[in-house]
């Protein structure tokens, strides 16, 4: 049984940017050696998210247009004058928190026989919330043997 | 320690159509032999999700009027015309893949004493939210001792 | 290699109540001898969820302002007349329900060097969305070496 620890390292353009990791992450699992388990994969930072989608500019789209239109940067009235986070730091990224907390910090993905049980038309991704361009570095966990 | 591999089979009829994965999961603890660990539980495939809920008709009819509303098969309007994952494919689910990336792919369940953990009221289920039937094998994975 | 099982036992005050669980989580993992792995958290509960996010009044109350807004106590109209868990049970708690399955019961955190590896600001929590105050005992398992 193996515990193989590792990291991602990427940048991003904030505003909902979306990162496929799905190469990364064959990467880290050949690294490991793990042949059958789970690879977690944490966002150590609250204004980044992990899941899963079909990575094509449209279901890409589809998810930042949602939250620009159900979280967006402005809120959209009472009980809201501007996001109570915003009232406490005088900061801006408010809905990238809020963002953060609905979609989660963090994914586990099945490994066999050596690769990440992906659908074929399903991607792993990160997506950074935040308002500005990050360096974001990744924690990956793989169990297994 | 274990690291037991396995599968669940299931048909849904999709339209966030809801399993109830109990009795599945708990055939999957008994053949892992695991007494206490986590058993995980993916869906590959992007337009299927896994949490937990009181399975009973109201509150799975709660969650799917909930996303009706909120992620509509048609979108809501500007500053959509169609969603964009349509324009890319000319395909209908579009939706779909926003339920799935909302509600996420994956699920982790506490085993203790040979099964899993739950709450008396509360059930681990797959949410199909494609627009039509579909066969699904969800991966399990089941680590401890 | 480890696998630790232990507990979390906190009281909430329910309506969308927050609680850091930084501290408990240090103490399980103290307590688990593990230096590198993954701690998982569980609620056994429908009503319950487990999430990250800055821990500071301004972004906790935007979370609660977000879900009174998109899944408020009473239905926002069609379908509902009243929530259809409220229909099956005469229950009060159907959005808790809702916002439980949303957010979803389950986190796992990063282990490294036998401290959980967060963001400087970032915190794991437990949101109880229940309409009463709790007693709540959440299920650790730490699995690494």
């Amino acid at each position: 049984m193996t515990v193989h620890i590792d990291k991602i390292e990427i940048k991003t353009e904030g505003d909902n940017d979306t990162i496929n990791l799905t190469d990364h992450l064959a990467e880290c699992i050949k690294r490991s050696g793990v042949s059958n388990g789970i690879a977690h994969i944490f966002c150590p930072g609250s204004t980044g998210g992990l899941t899963a989608t079909e990575f094509e500019p449209g279901a890409v789209g589809d998810l930042k247009a949602w939250f620009d239109l159900h979280a967006p940067p402005t809120p959209p009235g009472p009980p809201w004058g501007d996001y109570f986070h915003h009232e406490t730091w005088h900061d801006d990224n408010g809905h990238s928190h809020l963002r953060s907390s609905l979609i989660g910090p963090d994914i586990s993905i099945p490994v066999r026989n050596a690769r990440a049980r992906m659908g074929t038309w399903q991607q792993v991704v990160f997506v950074d919330f935040d308002t500005r361009p990050r360096d974001r570095t990744l924690e990956v966990t793989i169990i297994g043997e």
